[in-house]
């Protein structure tokens, strides 16, 4: 059983707590917080170990009666892998101050900037590049959602170039202060945008082939791409043959009603699945064309979730626990329930 | 076993739906679909017998490859009751329609008018006055969430007068064709709105001592309602006392982190309720107060869920299955998962 | 002096009349509402000459004492044209119905479809060819957009390919119907959208070099462009130059604060724009790049203003009162106090 | 004429500036920025001598080539007053360590405390006992709507106890930082709020009989406050025809369209508004009642623009060039071009 630290318990890391706990090769030796707030508490219900994040706010935890376990010092030593998942900017500073010096293997999440570590991780493109490492980071939101599906375009024929406009989320739902409330904001307002290179992180062979531009529109559920992905020949039916093929993706359509992003949380949330999570990125079916060519689709992403089986697989890679990607991602998506 | 047939099996027939089954005394015989959508298919699924809801629709569940059972005429003589969740308006016409032509007793909708029905369902307030009845509206959401309030404050003291401000959400969150998007609608423009009038279809009592006006804002996760209650006399303690022994309401801290509709909704979505739902209304601890025997609070109202285990009581109470409804409250809430 | 009739009175409508008004060359002889809301009252206000759009409903506007002229029945021959801003689709059927049938010259807006007229407008592409006829659609806010900044583009270097993706805005400001609050939707799911044939009715030359896809978002002010347009070789300092030759676009820069469609709009207001109207494309600086002779930028589209100055130049070129259009658009321009 | 120095040109501050420079018996002198973006040009570009408020931060002007005169200390020994227009909390600061040192007249607004100043003022309430007077505070937007309602109740009736709901606007049109996107904020989630004490700062006489709730919601246009006042008697025609004699407050109809903010804005925008300020507080006719001696209303308030007035009648006390404060309205009013 690989032990595992989940170094900031928010939106990612009560997910990838809950996700590791589901496997069976791995376990949560313990999760951090900075302050006592309901999802301290409901850390602590769930069964997990609370541990404080910085330690002079431990004193914080003991008066409103929260019961924590002692300071992240307390357990690091035990734990055989930290997935930290603290704002982004923190991630590093942990890494020199923290996991680096008790030694401990870690993976970083997509707030922190690529080359603070050895490797960057998607399941399907850099688990073997990832393969026992100590230092990996798992590719963001965005960028988890274009690495899928352009393995899948990969897959079926060779990318000649990759344009994709990204809609964004302005904030996560359980985030009240963080606009827009009513505009679209080009973000940055500079073309190309960091999501291209960031892409080449995971999949150097895309290098000065991926193009990207971002703006963030006043909504919470969701991101949207927009790929135009030439290529060297294909059809429309290689493509959908390829997603259909391609783990953590998957088709829905517009006719069915699922039209936009809220009925796609409306399925999520049908499904019974656990806080509405998506973890696969949903393309619509009427959105796919091949012209000339290049390869049409809309996709969409859900932020909060995408990136938990990656990280799973991720520990996987880090500690050697399976050697082939394909099977780690099916013991993942097994675990958690995903579809494919 | 009670047999339940839901008609319309959308957002509140859905879930109604998935309650019923969860009920030891009680089970879904079918839910009724007026298209072929993700709904549909998701219902035939999870294994619920799926009807079409007007007869001559039923060829498009069949195009559609969707497996269909029949009609509703195919299976209303079966049902002991009926649940009609079909969109407002239309439940009034199924009932003259077909409820009364078939002879079976049916729940109508907060969408339809009081006066259709031969009572009000409230499981505090009215389960006794519907007992054995044929024809029961369980109230909106708005007025089930008033309803539970004033039951506690009611509990404690005497209601001498309630004034109440409705925020109301726009749309649901899989609706993303209704707004507004950026505005404050006063609706009704009008002062009292129908909500107090609601209220009192209930609580007849409360005649001529309730009066509300109501807005719609750019929202979509519950309803949010500022209470002023006069009463003939009582205490911040008493009525924190009173909402701790009211089943299906309950207190939250924004000092905790629940500042906002969102983190509530964050906080159900943790709990790993279905769908997120919380059906109890959640009142902000920091917002009771009494001044001058006056009752002030503001209270969250999750519009999707909050009636659901409503309806499951109102079944019983028709039926005659149970006639403590403080027994058929605590059987539905222990199946449903609720807190209390 | 050109004699104009606005047939409806709603939002491309109210500020078609404000722009002929202050031309020197044509005059508004009167405008057409359907009902007496508090814009017919303002159009009385104004000094315009009211009409029943519709006849039967004359009464309606007696009743709430608005004083009417007449119905459009006893306007409408006095006209030289009449330009239609009835909501979309209606104008096809004013169209057949009244404007063929009173052998009167008619503007239909981009709401219609392209088929229905005899040619498409946009005052840099299409004047010669609008020149004396009798049906013009002027097109859509989305597509004057396009066409704008695509005639800067050509104007520099030849455009091998264009690819756009467009983010919409859901609703009018004042529409507070209409969503989504919380979602985004891909509308159509389908690419191409109709976008890029609608370019290709006003700039034929395009057909199959330019493909677009577009989403609905929550925001009400702006819509938002991002461009990728392959050419036979440019460079970033002549698109630069070429934008600034061009009427009606200019370029804003996020470091002046200008990052949103909100502060763009901010903008506006503080000029003293009248209904904050912006009427040129604006066009961020930092997103202005080329790449491999292909021109990268972002755009913002006043979507109820930048086809009012089309619609004037519309008139003079269908009534052949000009036959520069240069000459057209700086008459117009300086008319309604644009920036160039 | 008076000479006046406007100390922070952001939202409030460029809109003083407007409505001095329109008045017959002040100038504006100065305004002051603390960075060089299209504000600070656009301001110069109106004639306005800019000035930067932090010495230190006068070479970034210089370095952007943005015409600046000096810094404030350059120009306060010459104003007659400040109008001190800096974000919440600094006005305070600037108080103690710029407007005393100097000695020189200041205005406050309302995001300063009430006790940091001699006076607090509403042009209707509080005129008397600010003449004269070297520091005072115009109240907030929310405070002046309250202040200018309950001022048209009080000249019907006696108020017996005041309440109030206020849903407010989550931002300004222009900042597209701030949230919320998608959820109803309590805020703050005590009751009562600061809002009751706020008006009592202006109307002492209402010390213990106004009590306020407040909700922040994802909108940017306008404020709106349900309030609920009970009175020692009066009626329906007597509240409306207190409100027709009351400055800056007017009824808009439902039922002529204007039937939510979004459509008042909507108005402003067609009344030709610059920046489409209402600064006039619009009251729904359909929503004035008077139930057992209780007035009820609902209205809506421009945030941005309702104190602008006030500022202008608040230096005319100040600086007592005025001693009668219908007269200072009616010049500012005049000159402004409000409705009354
Ligand atoms: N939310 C998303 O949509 C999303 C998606 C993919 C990747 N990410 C990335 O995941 C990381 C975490 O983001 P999030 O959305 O979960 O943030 P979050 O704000 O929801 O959670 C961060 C958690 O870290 C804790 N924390 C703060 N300081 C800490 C410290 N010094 N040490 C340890 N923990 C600390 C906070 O208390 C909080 O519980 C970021 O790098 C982010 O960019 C986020
Ligand atoms: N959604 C809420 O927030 C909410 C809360 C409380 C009460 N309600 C009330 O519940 C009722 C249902 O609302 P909803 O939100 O679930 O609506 P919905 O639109 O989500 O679902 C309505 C369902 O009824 C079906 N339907 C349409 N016509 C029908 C017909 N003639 N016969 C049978 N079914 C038909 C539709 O296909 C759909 O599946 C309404 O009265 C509504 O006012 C809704
Ligand atoms: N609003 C935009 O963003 C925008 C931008 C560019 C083009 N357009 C196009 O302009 C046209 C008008 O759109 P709008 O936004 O001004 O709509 P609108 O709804 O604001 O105004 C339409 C007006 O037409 C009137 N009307 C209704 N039926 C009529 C009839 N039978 N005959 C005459 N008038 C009638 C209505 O009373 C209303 O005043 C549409 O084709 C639309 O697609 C709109
Ligand atoms: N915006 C509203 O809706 C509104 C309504 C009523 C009252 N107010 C109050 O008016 C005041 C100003 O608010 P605003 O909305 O105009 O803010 P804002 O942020 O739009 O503008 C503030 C301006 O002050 C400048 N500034 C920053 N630091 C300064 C300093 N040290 N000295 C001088 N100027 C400085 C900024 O550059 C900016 O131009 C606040 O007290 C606010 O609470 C705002």
């Amino acid at each position: 059983m690989a032990k595992v630290l989940i170094n900031g318990y928010g939106s990612i890391g009560k997910r990838v707590a809950d996700a590791v706990s589901k496997q069976k090769d791995m376990e949560v030796i313990g999760v951090t917080k900075t302050k006592p707030d309901f999802e301290a508490k409901m850390a602590v219900d769930k069964g997990y170990k609370l541990y404080a994040a910085i330690p002079e706010r431990k004193s914080l935890f003991e008066e409103k009666g929260v019961d924590i376990e002692g300071t992240i010092f307390d357990v690091i030593e035990d734990a055989d892998i930290v997935v930290d998942c603290a704002p982004g900017g923190i991630g590093k500073e942990n890494l020199e101050n923290i996991y680096k010096k008790y030694n401990v293997k870690a993976i970083l999440q997509g707030g922190e900037k690529a080359q603070y570590v050895e490797d960057n991780f998607n399941a399907l493109w850099s688990y073997d590049r990832c393969y026992g490492k100590d230092y990996i980071r798992t590719v963001s939101c965005n960028t988890t959602g274009l690495c899928r599906t352009l393995y899948a375009i990969n897959s079926a024929t060779d990318i000649v170039k990759a344009r994709v406009v990204l809609i964004r989320r302005g904030a996560d739902p359980n985030d009240a202060k963080r606009g827009p409330i009513n505009a679209i904001v080009p973000n940055p307002p500079t073309i190309p945008s960091h999501h291209g290179p960031d892409v080449c992180s995971v999949v150097p062979e895309l290098e000065g082939k991926i193009i990207t531009s971002a703006v963030i529109v006043p909504t919470t559920l969701m991101h949207m791409h927009s790929l135009m992905v030439e290529t060297t020949g294909t059809t429309k039916d290689d493509i959908i043959d390829a997603i259909e093929k391609t783990p953590r993706i998957f088709t829905v359509s517009a006719e069915d009603g699922l039209n936009s992003t809220a009925t796609i949380i409306e399925f999520a949330r049908d499904l019974g699945r656990v806080r509405y999570d998506l973890n696969e990125i949903a393309i619509w079916k009427e959105s796919i064309n091949v012209v000339d060519n290049e390869v049409f689709l809309m996709q969409a992403v859900h932020q909060e979730s995408d990136v938990i089986p990656e990280n799973v697989d991720c520990i996987r890679a880090m500690l050697q626990m399976e050697d082939d990607n394909m099977k780690s991602i099916e013991m993942t998506n097994k675990a958690m329930g995903l579809m494919k």
